[in-house]
């Protein structure tokens, strides 16, 4: 063990395994996790070569092995928890995603949402037990997050009673989809239905890809991997271009919208349904995003307290990189929202449970805030990770540029989220819809509930003319008061927004360019919106605990979490009055205890987040600190170093000495 | 040819032609750098399979091959200027860095800064013609930017005359230098000099490292590849352990220091001889931050062009993105970026070589400030490049993660420039110590000259009790009035990090601490600073321009780069009383208006960066705007496609299925 890092946890001043305890959800749950690691990581089938050492097919490869053995081993455990599979499965792969995640993820679970009672005995259990391997085939080249541009068609032909698959135009090629290259036999493709000379829009249909036998593709379907990308190394995300392929009428999901026999098409009763698994995935990744940057910040921040440079004061050893200032000024505010999302992903994942209750009862009421605030809180919480992930990665220096460091390998595997189950920008205009249309209801007088309750206030509080007169009462060193310091803000963002469609429109546009000429303004509000939920999330969680030491901690950090986001955008805070010019050198100055305090902390708090070793795969975060011995051992098993001489060398080298 | 990109064409206000001249440095400099293009482009030698599809062995290979062709081909062809070596270079490897980097670019170069005559002879015509393959060896696995933390030794021993290299720790392994791992056989290796009892510093030494017939590492020689990394897949960054190697006295490059036969020490003239060359790079950096944001823009924005998405008003087409005001915000403000910063090159490499001329007097006078100048410009460049090509790639939406889109590429291979040649927050502390210095002087009544004579002005005119009356004077739609806000905003910054040092050493506080506990406000002044400085080169290379209607789009470009600053930094200028809160809401209003503004001529101006679609290597970015075709085609031609069915359906599914 590295004495620096000894030395480091022997400062903290909390109890990190009540802290786990925290973040896991209660110690049973902690006890639970550890016990489905040491199952995996025990496993010699589980074990593999550096996955960096690897190209990209052998990389494919060792992931479909890994994740057959993982089929057989849930089974053999009777592990059927869907929070223990996702844990088990999040093991396997070190938390990269594999060829059956669809499969899995979204291939059975349609089945069991959409699928009719026959349709279920027909296909369920093929592929629960992956003779019928599936993923769902939605995303086209020419269309992703803007799902009524779908242009695959699934045409009826009442003669055979069959739908006729086709891509009608080289966008319409479906592309993306995970596990569709090479790995499925099988997919869910969402298309349009034309029946009965009439357009009725997406349906979701079971098309055979591949023979069940040979597993060669079937005739019309054209099929391949789409090429590599910048990570997800281990996903066959492939094409699919569907030439006249027929299936029989069994094979459109039929438990809601049906086609009859003649070519009838009968309407589902709500479209509400199907909007519920994508509320929950974006609730899911939140998490992910806390996730990740927790990952980041245990390795930058271990390494930190190893790494040695330079000089503060002439003559004396060289300090801990973690004694710079500013490198805890790019460390702790992250880890400090590393926090904050760990805990605003829990809060997502109970209120989804219990409005999922209120669903199945037919109570779709809160549903709409809950994905309008899904919406923002992914894209807010994303963007925010991945710039987060590279600030980790250069706080390492050089060495973060290594893959032995884990960080290049944590960043391309979760940037992707910016982008997938919903375009960040997008998704901020969704939310940002809610929020005008709360606002303009509570203009007109409407009382509005839950968490945008807010902006009732605001019509009260924030009149152009109360704002310069109305005394700032923001107190620094308050939580509570900075909450109220970023719902005013929101407040007052939401209302510029408003007003600057108001404005558009006043100049005689139409009100679909006056929204489009005000959506810098609109994502704008939607951040802050997003960053108050985050704050009072993070502040409501103290509440909840008991411990001393970690409250204290905890509160340091939530502290951290609010200032900094003020400094950060402290615009908005001098534009809205809500802070003076004075105030805000307070705020710095804040800052700066904060970070001190902090200090001998941050080796305890990222331990709390209890990675194993294993599992974050990185030389500079090892739990013991022997960073260098272990780069260098590391470096030596590099494929490039298997022969001394490379073979270039025998190539082009030395023909060249000889011609010069 | 996309009829979409036709019509944007058509669109543009100025000539396109004429712009890159202008980028060029004269309509001579484009038609040469168009030769040299096609000189290599049309080369059959330097074609090759495209890389995203290799291993990086196989990379690493082709690269090896490359520069090998390319040194037989500049001698044939007589290419010698070092611009028209280094375009000829660029084109060959797409911009990338390659094995060969370093013998050219600093073992070369150190030979003839730092060898005596009688070691030119020996040395200089062998790696000329590459029986000597160099590298420059300095960097180790402890130490990077700090130099004298360096821990390699080079101890005389007068009885053989010779320098006996050691690694005597396992932090002083040399580790990144590029050419190391397998290419090189020489090495310039930076070492602690003991002689006669006695350190004396750094020097630097001509190792030789494997065997010039065999290639075949010498005794005494640990090298080898350093692994993977998130980029640069063609080098080989090596490592270098050293165990008793012995190497004769002359090998130590002694043009300015020198150790005689009996091991005295004979100190060099002036420190500050190698200074030179590390301004250069950095000032290099400063231009290669444009062109990597310059190729991310044009990727991004002409994809934008061609990409319809979604819709603005219900019933018409689906509209090109760039219609979007989110999009434009995004990208043309990096577009404007791009410019400036390709300008800010220019203008570093035009002092630099003027200042050249007076070092080689013996006058270093100008060095420091440019010294200073090209630290934080450095930083502060490569840190919004680094971010701006992230926010291009993701405004390509999913197709941005593919490698056929090259974002991915460009990011990698750009962003380590944030870290060597001085780590960013090591360069922004760099350039505070010189305004900070610069402050004190002025404060002390020297008439400063140059770039920081803003300081002699602050304090005349920020005294604190003149900032909340004097008026304020900024027009917003006026250039030159917003190059003085950034003057004031960086003259206010600096003041508050001087007297942030001065509060801390009221608390009695070491020189040392007060600074280090004042670091997040040096950042912050650097950045002003660095700031004022590109919006200020960015207006005065307006005044350069006789074209009507080029001056006019490129007077766009950098009010909106002016403009956009103010907005992200509006707490900076709100708080420093330079602007008042109305003023900033005719920020917002002006920034779209520039947006609707520049949306005709995006295309255009990107067009004049004139990067033809080889050197690209893009899908999503090429001429002709016939994106999906390409992409299908991409893929299919991708390794995992070679085969219909991937063999790990037969080695690992098949055999699952028949066990479930």
């Amino acid at each position: 063990m590295n004495p620096d890092i000894t030395r480091e946890r022997e400062n903290a001043t909390f109890d990190v395994e009540k802290l786990t305890h925290i973040l896991d959800g209660g110690i049973e749950k902690t006890k639970r996790r550890r016990e489905i690691e040491s199952l995996v990581i025990s496993d010699p089938d589980f074990q593999s070569e550096d996955l960096n050492f690897l190209s990209r097919s052998e990389r494919y490869d060792a992931a479909v092995k890994k994740s057959a053995h993982m089929i057989l081993k849930l089974r053999e455990y009777g592990i059927s928890d869907p929070e223990e599979i996702y844990c088990y499965k999040s093991c396997v792969h070190r938390g990269r995603a594999e060829p059956l995640d669809l499969h899995l993820g979204m291939f059975l679970p349609t089945l069991l949402n959409q699928a009719s009672p026959e349709q279920m005995e027909t296909f369920f259990i093929p592929a629960w037990n992956l003779e019928i391997i599936g993923t769902y085939a939605q995303t086209e080249m020419g269309h992703g997050t803007h799902l009524r541009g779908l242009e695959t068609t699934a045409t009826y032909d009442p003669a055979t009673q069959e739908f006729v698959m086709n891509s009608p135009t080289i966008t319409s090629i479906k592309w993306w989809p995970g596990g569709l290259g090479k790995t499925s036999n099988h997919a869910i493709v969402l298309a349009q239905l034309h029946t009965q000379g009439k357009c009725h829009g997406l349906q979701a249909f079971i098309v055979p890809l591949r023979s069940m036998n040979t597993h060669i593709p079937l005739p019309g379907v054209v099929v391949g991997d789409i090429g590599p990308k910048f990570g997800f190394d281990e996903v066959d995300n492939g094409y699919l271009k569907l030439e006249n392929v027929r299936i029989p009428r069994d094979h459109m999901l039929m438990k809601y919208a049906k086609v009859e026999a003649d070519g009838t098409y009968v309407k589902p009763p709500s479209a509400k349904l199907t909007y519920g698994t994508m509320v929950f995935i974006r609730s899911m990744i939140v998490g992910e995003a806390g996730h990740a940057l927790a990952k980041s910040c245990t390795i930058a921040i271990r390494y930190s307290s190893v790494r040695h440079q330079s000089e503060i004061r002439p003559g004396e050893p060289e300090p801990q990189i973690m004694d710079y200032q500013t490198q805890q000024y790019k460390l702790f505010p992250l880890l400090a929202t590393a926090y904050a999302y760990k805990f605003v992903g829990q809060y997502m994942n109970q209120v989804y449970h219990r409005i999922t209750g209120d669903i199945s009862q037919g109570d779709f009421s809160e549903l709409p805030e809950l994905h309008a605030l899904s919406a923002g809180l992914k894209a807010f919480t994303t963007w925010t990770a991945s710039a987060g992930i590279e600030v980790c990665r250069m706080a390492c220096g050089g060495h973060g540029y290594s893959r032995c460091s884990a960080l290049p390998d944590i960043y391309v595997n979760f940037v992707p989220t910016c982008t997938y189950e919903g375009e960040n920008t997008v998704m901020m205009l969704q939310t940002a819809r809610f929020l005008i249309k709360s606002y303009r209801q509570a203009s007109a007088g409407h009382q509005l509930s839950g968490i945008v309750s807010y902006l009732n206030e605001s019509e009260r509080r924030l009149q152009p003319q109360s704002v310069s007169s109305r005394p700032t009462v923001v107190n620094v060193n308050d939580l509570a008061s900075l909450v109220d310091a970023y719902k005013l803000r929101a407040a007052k963002l939401v209302e510029m927004a408003a007003k600057s469609i108001q404005q558009e429109l006043q100049k005689r546009v139409s009100q679909e360019d006056a929204w489009n000429n005000s959506a810098i303004d609109l994502v704008r509000a939607s951040d802050a919106h997003c960053h108050y939920v985050v704050v009072k999330l993070f502040a409501a969680k103290l509440g909840e605990i008991g411990d001393t030491g970690v409250h204290s901690v905890l509160s340091t950090l939530a502290l951290l979490y609010a200032l900094q986001g003020i400094q950060q955008h402290s615009g908005d805070f001098l534009q809205t009055g809500l802070l003076s010019v004075p105030q805000l050198s307070q705020v710095s100055q804040r800052l700066k205890d904060l970070l001190a305090q902090l200090r001998p902390n941050a080796v305890g708090l990222v331990d709390a987040f209890d990675y194993r070793d294993e599992m974050l795969n990185s030389v500079l975060g090892r739990y013991d600190g022997n960073v260098y011995e272990h780069m260098f051992e590391w470096a030596r098993r590099s494929p490039l170093n298997k022969t001394e001489v490379h073979e270039s060398y025998h190539k082009y080298l030395k023909p060249l000495q000889a011609k010069l």
